[in-house]
């Protein structure tokens, strides 16, 4: 039995899974997303909330390959690229891999340093610029990540406690395409990382268990820290944050004209959308003592061209 | 020596009295709160914050009343009001007293318990009523709180986990008169819980330390722990959640005409502005098997009249 005190039930196997599907197929409707006809990709960490989205969406019968990047996170990244390949060989889905180290000649700790950017900042930066290109390339019509509630219900309480209401207005479940960038979906913001972790064993799913070594303290843990107390106090706070600020609060933060695609530029060197000459993944890449390998950076300048 | 993590700052006694002082009036000036020609009333429980916002505007030059309610807690309402009396007989200032259960009848636990109503509920529906009449009545100019930084940042916090609108458009240091309704002014908002406790120690004043008996385990009191706990992982957060909030988010939300002044008659019994033909206190008043004293009634209809 597994026990959902939010939704105050108990479900047996069977449902668990159903439940879970039914909640995607919800959110995907809901958010209008995308349909069974897109062709779809997905990031996959090799943690169990990418692999579950997958997982899901394959057996929903959606159209969506993978796209596995290589952080150059030790033994860390060694092991989530185990899983993720051996979960795509498991379903005989397509695997892309980018391999930061071997293609851009930097790896996330190294790097960092170098940039003297933090940890989790230069990954971040470097993740979405590959996720976002290789979607763009690739002709995707959405790139899908597996952000779960308690990662998006995070996400939302950094920025509502410092009320950066730039990125309140960017917080939805899913972003249209624009000049450059893909279309972005997040069909699991209904489902927590109990939940998802539960989904993983249940279907038999193997995924890196462990977080992140260089994630450990940082400030979105803190809050998903401060998130479980209050749900812990109060069974459903956790959603009523996320989904009422979606209902009664999104409208009334707007995107401005200030740094948004209308404004932005293409890249010199890689040909992504730049608000200057050179986009912030190129600067990260020349101050970590990498390079811009040649593939993408013609694919790109000729694609948005 | 007094050290105060979130100015990064260590204070002597009688620079940080100054420091408090200095709060105030710049919080008074900043929001146009009132001026040294008008006639305040401080609303006061006997706590440290209502004693030190009546003794800092006394300091200062300000013309300012105290209030306080009998609510009929027990030995916690008997020490309390001891406290207020000694207080205002030590600065040979006005104290006006209501006491709630010889003057209406009834008691804080007896009647919430009648009326079924949570405690903190029906206490806070008598106060803001009582505070306001006696505003109203008595002509002054402003009803003052003593509302600290840490209170104003928990009401912030609970109305945001919920995202109630209606609530985060009320969200500012001054209210303005309305038809039946005093100006309200919280002068403390620069300044936290541990602070008030300071002031007082260090300017002698005695103050009822217990919080109340009936507000253990209430969800303000959580909110201030939650909120505690970030502060203490990132000194400052709270002050940054509360007034980025005013400075960056708060014009986002405004007040609509449900329920505003605009669409309020007056109370049948009490004169009270209020939405049907009997006000919510006056409901309460009668479901807690209490009565509405004639003097009150009498002298609010003819001012709304």
């Amino acid at each position: 039995m597994i026990d959902l005190r939010r939704h105050n039930s108990n479900f047996c196997v069977e449902h668990f899974l159903r439940f879970c599907r039914d909640q995607v197929e919800r959110t995907i409707a809901e958010f209008e997303m995308f349909s069974k006809t897109d062709r779809l990709l997905v990031a996959v960490s090799g943690g169990k909330d990418s692999l579950a989205i997958w997982d899901l969406l394959l057996e929903t019968g959606y159209r969506v390959d993978g796209l596995y990047v290589g952080l150059g996170i030790g033994e860390y990244s060694e092991s989530s690229g185990v899983y993720a390949r051996s979960f795509a060989s498991s379903r005989s889905a397509t695997l892309i891999e980018v391999d930061l180290p071997g293609e851009y000649g930097y790896d996330i700790p190294g790097g960092a340093k170098a940039a003297r950017r933090a940890p989790c900042s230069a990954c971040g930066l470097t993740k979405r610029h590959l996720f976002d290109a290789a979607a763009v390339d690739g002709g995707y019509d959405a790139l899908v990540t597996g952000h779960n509630l308690d990662d998006e219900a995070a996400v939302l309480f950094g920025n509502t406690m410092k009320w950066q209401t730039e990125y309140l207005a960017r917080q939805a479940p899913v972003l249209e395409a624009r000049a450059g960038f893909p279309r972005k979906a997040k069909p699991l913001v209904r489902l927590s990382e109990r939940e998802m972790a539960a989904y993983c064993i249940l279907r038999g799913i193997d995924y890196i268990v462990d977080e992140c070594p260089m994630a450990a303290g940082n400030r979105h843990l803190g809050y998903k820290e401060v998130l479980n107390d209050l749900e812990a106090r109060s069974p459903g706070a956790k959603a009523d944050f996320y989904f009422n600020f979606l209902r009664s609060a999104a409208r009334h933060f707007t995107i401005s004209d200030t740094g948004d695609a209308a404004g932005l530029g293409h890249c010199e060197r890689c040909g992504a959308p730049a608000s200057g000459e050179v986009c912030a993944f190129c600067r990260l890449v020349e101050r970590a003592g990498g390079s811009q390998p040649v593939r993408l950076s013609s694919t790109r300048r000729g694609s948005a061209a």
